[in-house]
């Protein structure tokens, strides 16, 4: 049991870090922990459809600039800079051999949960949430990843450590980039998200937010 | 800062949860605790795109129950349940009154500052993330709610409450329901996920994943 007000703290410590402090490195083991809260995060159907790439090479930053207009300050002075991969239908379509082999293997079901839980997931894809799209599918993907960016930035600030989620670059560009310099195979990954982390040089800004009145309605 | 375990220790103790001890109800404290870290969650452009419908009435729940088959067991034991809206078009579209509005009186932002931000948001839509259709803009919105919903799973874990995210749901049924039921105005928002808190019953399944080094590559 971790205590309300430390907890509401870090919520507060946490802003969109536009520059961070050169000088300062995130040791391994505070940025595993911070990876390792991505990796345990829920997603849709535990299909994890994530992929993380830290890109700490000074090259591969500097040509990363060249798609990412939101991303270059942090891409100069962050600490460590993540590249936020979501599956494409490669791996997500309900028929992928991969969902199988997933279940078998990393879930562990046995042979008849597996085909209940395929049929579903057809269901699920085909009418209630209309993922017949490569477009669709990969959007509802990327939702469960955004869950593990939730996460990480949650965790990194409990630990004293600032970050920046940036959706500031162009998609073709970035994935142009990201298969020739990075080798990521991008028919079967996609950029959903870039995220910085590092250390703040200067104090933010202070936090608005509408109230919790205007964004809670009960119905007792 | 709090302790790396602890909080690792948290991430371990959530599961989707999926029948809760009706007897164990949740303080209206923890329960504004666990709003709160929504509410204080990052969000693209900072725009807070979500909203949230605390469902407690017993026959409320009994309707949301027809389109819902994810979620029938935890409409009846849940001790709060959560329906995590997001913003339609009608708010979220780069030339909506509300955004404006949104920039000025919550954000605060002085007035160039307002136009700079229009401009670029609406560049945003239009070009590097193809938010042209109400559906991609919905889905782009979603994410962020999922941020919100990452956030508050982490928090009830982190004081000893168990959650279950729900994606098994018709989206027409249910957004009916919504409309005629719960006076939700369907035009402007649309239902991204439910979210029940509660108390376990029963220990979960050991929880399952991609090892660390499955998920993660490191460009040096």
């Amino acid at each position: 049991m971790i205590n309300k007000k430390e907890i509401l703290d870090a919520f507060q410590f946490r802003h969109a870090c536009k520059t961070f402090d050169e000088q300062k490195i995130i040791s391994n083991d505070d940025l595993t922990f911070i990876l390792e809260t991505a990796r345990l995060s829920p997603s849709s159907f535990g299909f994890e459809p994530w992929h993380f790439v830290v890109v700490q090479n000074k090259e591969l930053r500097k040509k990363l600039k060249n798609g990412a207009w939101g991303a270059t300050a942090k891409l100069d002075t962050a600490s460590h800079f993540v590249l936020g991969l979501t599956m494409k239908s490669f791996f997500t379509k309900y028929d992928s051999p991969y969902l199988q082999d997933f279940m078998k293997n990393i879930q562990q079901l046995p042979k008849e949960a597996i085909k209940g839980k395929s049929e579903f997931f057809k269901n699920f894809q085909k009418g209630d949430f209309d993922l017949n799209t490569n477009r669709t599918l990969f959007d509802w993907a990327s939702k469960q990843s955004y869950i593990a960016l939730g996460n990480m930035m949650t965790a990194a600030a409990m630990i004293g450590i600032d970050s920046c989620p940036i959706e500031g670059f162009n998609q073709e560009i970035t994935e142009k980039i990201l298969k020739e310099d990075l080798d990521i195979d991008t028919d079967k990954y996609g950029l959903s998200y870039m995220i910085a982390f590092g250390y703040r040089v200067s104090d933010p800004k202070p936090k608005t937010r509408r109230s919790l009145n205007d964004i809670v309605i009960w119905k007792e």
